[in-house]
């Protein structure tokens, strides 16, 4: 007998219907014999729907009331499955976020949980209940309830699948797991038995969040077993779990594509200590998430251009910023690019071989794709290139390093003898 | 300086702009210069509608997810009245019930209140904020969500006016203030300038209800001053208050019918001791609440007939519990009525005046209405009629006690010279 906890996002309970279908799914794992704490979202477009209503008395509501309006989007959902589960004669109980003891700093909006105190969690499954919890949502030291952020309750059920041993953490999406790419875009495109943390993390970091990078982050350090997979369909999904050896071997796991960037370029910088640090402390201030960063100085105190990506909705409040900080740090001016789109390939193999940017590069130029800015990790290389090419050159990559084929998996035979295998049987 | 609870019902705050009036009229109070405890329902049909969602997934839905999901109704309402106070540059925070220490006791959807614990509220008045309450809601010994039942926030208004010492407890309704009668009916029925406790039950266990019983008991018990106002029109509302020496010399303060009764009769009854309490415990047990009962013993031993008023929703199931006790009491049978009312006059002044009874009964019988029963308290008398004759019944009773003219007060003047002056000045 196992203990999951089963993520449910907001798409999964759209409508009553959605609810019983959820209920249904819960309560066959029940019905296995296995211990079940769920977490849902709030109802398909309900958290909008109470935003709107927000703006309607108050064009920029306070956080903290933000914070209870939104609330209740959960709150309704777990009353409602625990609802549908009754009908199915399943025991379940429904908790919010602070009767599951899920504690958090005094954060509106954007809290981070600070501590997990499941007793209640735990009586109830002691006493044979399904339990509820709603995701999102936490209490603040002032006894005040705070909101997650967006992501939010792929958190809360990382969060308790850490503080309750839980067996796996279950995420249910509209996918029926994580592929090698947007399939709407490769349609060869794969999808992964699993996955390494790290690639994840580099993959959630890009367009297609999949899961919250924080979730990732906290699963990887606190070594949360996660799974993903289809809240429709049922089949197995990909799970997210520590790296493994063979996983080396497996160079380019997945290509993403972010088409919401926009780019802003300071002129002439110069090369003085702290410069960049100013720039992109005040940008931190205005809370302006800015992702790739470039700078290249050819030799010491010349002048160079700093190169940055933000989220494309974050443009017009990132030039304003800027333009205050281009006179004091004596830059030439600015320019901005919004018709770009980041374009990445991930892999932990990428680690141990070598000449993959090259190989990126090259394929992307041999269909003349230019290349704006350039940005590598330890385990992700990254391009900007001009929107329009985008899905282009996702379909170039794909190709490119064959992630429509299943990996080959490098097996150590006992005998000193190296076979190579498929690892995905029939997939 | 005064300490205001305004008690907002689901008409007064059923969209945005509702909400955006409430805000003015609530921010009007505090800026000449009072504290403002404000408590709100969930927004017009809020609460149907989540009762409507709830039994799409669930017939008989659990009382506990119950309240659990009709919470968030109020809690929505208090986030979006702050944020639509904030816009009019109010100091405004929102409370759900235990946060602003509400407790009741663990019973799910009728809860009582158990315990009044504002320390939160008084800091935050302190602070200078609008302090806005989920009403109807509270938190039981469990930490579970319990809601109060219905004019459940009514309740909560009063007892928190009663927990902070508030100078008056302001009930914004969409009428401007209890009337002498159904201005429905009665196109002349005059708004009272006051009211006492005991005739506000009496009328509030009628037909027309407009604040809840309980919360006017409560306040009768704990000298919470009462105002019924109007939450659209800005003038002066009714004042429910502890009975003074004046007040006797209004004969009736009002007519109230209700047209909502069923009248069930248990034939030829054997008088021996607790044969009636059999009969009105089964009800009780069955849950239906018996209103008026009539019995007529004309000597002892004899056989007698028990008549008792129901709610019309109640009475299949009245008529159930009746067929069974019936051969156990050896009654002869039953007669069950459906097309009754009940017509009532209320007024503290009957206590010192006589002839009110027959006086009633003959205007009713000059115009031809049959009563078919007849109850009496210390204040009320209760008569049952045709339903056909209801509007009638209320119209003759309106004229003969003449509660379209203001009433004449007699004031004990110093010289020992009895004035009669009218109270309400140009009314």
């Amino acid at each position: 007998m196992a203990l999951f906890v089963q993520k449910y996002g907001g798409a999964s309970v759209a409508d009553p219907a959605c609810i019983q279908h959820v209920a249904r799914r819960v309560w066959r794992t029940r019905q296995l014999g296995h211990d079940v704490v769920v977490v849902v979202s709030a109802m398909g477009d309900a958290t909008d729907n109470l935003i709107a209503l927000a703006r309607q008395v108050n064009p920029n509501p306070d956080a903290r009331e933000m914070d209870m309006l939104l609330a209740t989007g959960e709150q309704m959902s777990v009353a409602i499955l625990a609802m549908a589960l009754h009908a199915l004669g399943a025991k379940a109980v429904s908790m919010t976020g602070p009767q599951a003891g899920i504690f958090a700093e005094p954060v509106h909006r954007k809290a981070k949980i600070t501590r997990v105190q499941p007793d209640r969690i735990v009586s109830a499954l002691k006493a044979g209940h399904i339990v509820i919890v709603a995701g999102f949502q936490g209490l603040d030291p002032f006894e005040d309830i705070v909101t997650l952020g967006r992501g939010g309750s792929d958190m809360t059920a990382v969060a308790l699948a850490w503080a309750l041993q839980a067996d796996r953490c279950q995420f249910y999406k509209d996918v029926t797991g994580v592929f090698t790419t947007d399939p709407r875009i490769v349609p060869e495109a794969r999808q992964m038995d699993e996955i390494s943390y790290d690639e994840m993390l580099e993959l959630a970091s890009m367009g297609a969040e999949v899961l919250q990078s924080r979730a990732v982050e906290f699963a990887k350090n606190h070594a949360v077993r996660l799974e993903v997979l289809s809240s429709f369909e049922d089949k197995p999904g990909t799970l997210v779990t520590a790296e493994v050896g063979t996983m080396e071997n497996v160079v380019v796991r997945g290509v993403a594509a972010d088409k919401e960037q926009a780019k802003v370029t300071i002129l002439k910088v110069p090369d003085r200590p702290g410069i960049a640090a100013g720039i992109f402390q005040a940008l931190a201030q205005a809370n302006i998430n800015v992702d790739m960063i470039v700078l290249n100085v050819s030799a010491q105190g010349q002048l160079a251009d700093i190169s940055f990506t933000v989220p494309a909705t974050d443009l017009a409040q990132a030039l304003k910023v800027v333009a205050v900080v281009v006179p004091e740090v004596s830059s030439a001016g600015m320019t901005h690019d919004q018709g770009i789109a980041k374009i990445s390939i991930v892999g932990i193999g990428m680690r141990s071989h070598s000449g993959i940017a090259a190989r990126m590069f090259s394929a992307l130029a041999d269909h003349g794709i230019d290349l704006h800015m350039i940005s590598t990790s330890e385990i992700k290389i990254s391009v900007v290139i001009p929107t329009a090419q985008a899905d282009e050159a996702v379909r170039i990559l794909h190709r490119e390093f064959e992630l429509d084929k299943p990996p080959t998996v490098v097996v150590d035979a006992p005998g000193g003898k190296t076979q190579v295998a498929s690892r995905d049987q029939g997939a």
